[in-house]
């Protein structure tokens, strides 16, 4: 028995396994992957496993007054998926269910708890391709993806989640439900609702069901990776490779510290010297060899010193493993504060060389991996956790990346989100006039502030 | 001189020449391209050539409670730029400059007024490609293709008008001005206004600039022409394109009664009982004509009569002829009242025998072309201008083509618009919590309902 009316209602409503109180288990679903985001401490998690059981969870959230907090897998890096003191946790992890597949149409319909792989995995076994891939891909839900709008390796080539979500349904904070878009490719019919919810980081509504666009598959992708001696000339290379409509389906960037720390963690063969490197990958099938040839190429006559193409599934996978090593190689070199500044490209460099001119200033070693096709890089401030001189450094350094993206005509975040984590610079890259109507906009979808309050707006 | 306070503020702004009360002038710009929408009487016209101007007109419409309808090249086909009584008409036409085209960031700035072939024949000189192509390219502006989402040809490949929107200027009812989204490929700060106002039909603000993404210009494309003998085969073919991840760069359907009229109008050397036409392009360079064969080939196994394919552009320019010629063909045979429906692909038969039945129905012909790789067709009603009966039996045609496409899981428009003509629907489709919720969002743009009210809502 419970003495909090909150929680003995939802029982009634949900059935007493859905609704949890456990103060060891509200601990464990405090935080999501961000550091430095303060959490509160829950007063409820509950698990529905309808539409109809999150629409009474919202009516009583409503009825009470009591914040709610939407979680996926709690994989976001920005902090939106963390606890506020006395708020009331809905997770998403019972709203697991593929419900349609359709060959035809091209498209999967899916509730939100839905794992990214395992949606990946399903519809390749029918012939069939879910583009979007975060790094967290394997463990992140498509609910969570559609918060965020999560981008991923492959978005230079095909897009980020939101290119492929065709309509939702959600529940308001009202309890009632809408349902947003189409399940056509195309539809004009009033605003678009459907993309004012992506990336609206659980402070819109309760996202509970999406219909998902799909393509053919691809055939495996082949690599090539290049080395070179300056950051300059592994821009210009990418640069290139953009410009020649090649159409890369991945290419990624690791500048000289984070190859460095990845030649340190394993012998990846680098020069000590090496000033960058670029990954590149084409799915075009029979096209994909002449592809990498070309990449290659244009790699070599940019100046690389080093260039290697895969002929094979096997090879590529090898080429593509400094990358995958990111995360681990820079793990023991300290404490991570990882950034997700996005630029023209045309000012890459300029980010570049400010990132090191910042991590000089500040004294902090700033590694700088990323998704140079997009522009969308992810400095990463690395620090001694036991030198709390250092982390305020690395602090003010983590701000002076995302001032310097801005000044650059970038924006502070180009696939993580704003959270808790960068809820003062939103105010800065929106102004006064477009923060007051995104206020505005907010209290359309949720009144009395229950969804996610203290998110996205400081 | 004049006694219109109004008018009288505007001269003074803005000067003589960009503020137009002549009544023939005013008469020519009250309507649209679309038929049976009422139009009002404007109180001016005015012709800003600035941001700052678009802000002086906004204020003085504020400041005395004058509707405003915003125009490009009123090339649309909904009646969303049509007069209302005693409005200021606010056309785009002097805010027409290409500000920058950057090959390096793929991204084109301009002003609204700018014409679609104009911006993009500009960038096809440097070697790039901005892809939106609606029929009405060769007049419309990218500020009415940016109000209506405005689709096309190639979208079956590329997307629509708003997949290549980055980040807009926008003038707000107040006068205040918000820059949303952004110049790099990716970014998630907030809400998504952008997409909020692509195919907002000036309901949400006047847009004053436009970032837009451009790709590499693609190589000249190949076409390949099917007849079949009846529609179940043509898009039986269709679904089996789409289906083998050829990627067309156009995939248009021409139903029988289009097919007879066209061939009626020019021999086109089609048999007298054709079921459907199908015509497919690529544009994927040394492969274009390796995929025209496969798409061919494609027809072929699903009972085309006839499989044209051709070896070069001018081939492929007289394979083209027959989608080209829609419109003339029909325009001697009544009067046309053009629909828009888009549904799932796998209800593409079920439509089109539906729209077969409503034909019958009301005794009407009802000819049906469209973007069969989208699933949007544009059934046309055709009547006789001099029959009342026909007339009214035709809008009841009009209006049972949306309820089947709403009826199969579609929409009631895929790239045209909601404007004056569907508003009865919009209500339908969006259900009566989506439908307030949209008026919501109006009034966070426009608390006065000044920016083309009577447009899209009842």
């Amino acid at each position: 028995m419970t003495s909090d009316p909150l929680v003995a209602r939802l029982r009634s409503s949900l059935g007493e396994k859905a609704v949890v109180t456990d103060p060891d288990v509200l601990d464990s679903h405090r935080n999501d992957h961000a550091t430095f985001c303060s959490a509160g401490v829950p007063r409820v998690l509950v698990r529905p496993a309808s539409t109809s059981e999150v629409q009474e969870v919202l009516r009583a959230s409503s009825d009470y007054g009591v914040p709610v907090v939407t979680q996926g897998a709690r994989t976001g890096l920005s902090g939106a998926a963390n606890a506020l003191d006395g708020c009331l946790l809905l997770s998403t992890s019972r709203l697991n269910q593929i419900l349609e597949v359709s060959v035809e149409d091209q498209v999967a319909v899916v509730q939100p708890g839905v794992v990214n792989s395992a949606l990946s995995k399903a519809v390749l076994g029918q012939g069939l391709f879910y583009p979007p891939d975060p790094s967290s891909w394997e463990m992140s839900t498509i609910g969570g993806n559609i918060a965020t709008n999560a981008g991923g390796l492959c978005c230079v080539k095909y897009g980020v989640t939101g290119d492929f979500v065709r309509g939702l349904e959600v529940v308001l904070a009202s309890g009632e439900v809408i349902r947003t878009g189409r399940r056509s490719v195309k539809g004009v019919a009033g605003y678009d609702v459907t993309r004012l919810i992506v990336g609206s980081e659980g402070t819109l509504g309760v996202v509970t069901e999406a219909t998902l666009a799909l393509r053919p598959a691809p055939e495996a992708a082949l690599t090539a990776a290049a080395t070179f001696l300056s950051i300059e000339d592994g821009i210009a290379a990418a640069a290139a490779v953009m410009a020649a409509g090649l159409r890369p389906s991945l290419l990624e960037f690791l500048d000289g510290p984070t190859a460095r720390a990845i030649q340190n963690y394993r012998d990846m063969g680098l020069p000590a010297d090496v000033g960058s490197l670029l990954i590149a990958q084409s799915d075009r099938g029979p096209r994909a060899a002449e592809d990498v040839e070309a990449m290659a190429a244009i790699c070599s006559a940019h100046g690389a010193v080093d260039v290697a193409v895969a002929s094979d599934a096997e090879e590529s996978r090898m080429l593509l493993e400094a990358r995958r090593l990111v995360n681990a190689a820079l793990e023991p070199l300290g404490v991570t504060l990882v950034d997700d500044v996005a630029v023209p490209r045309s000012k890459l460099v300029a980010l570049l060389d400010g990132i090191a001119a910042i991590g000089t200033k500040y004294d902090v070693l700033i590694c700088c991996p990323g998704h140079v096709g997009d522009g969308n890089m992810h400095p990463t401030v690395v620090f001694d956790r036991d030198d709390p001189a250092a982390e305020a450094r690395a602090l003010e350094a983590f701000g002076a990346v995302m001032d310097l993206g801005l000044a650059l005509g970038g924006t502070i975040t180009g696939e993580h989100g704003i959270g808790k984590l960068k809820r003062q610079w939103l105010a800065q890259e929106l102004g006064p006039v477009g923060l007051a109507l995104q206020r505005q906009l907010k209290s359309v979808f949720d009144p009395g502030n229950l969804l996610n309050p203290d998110k996205l707006f400081l």
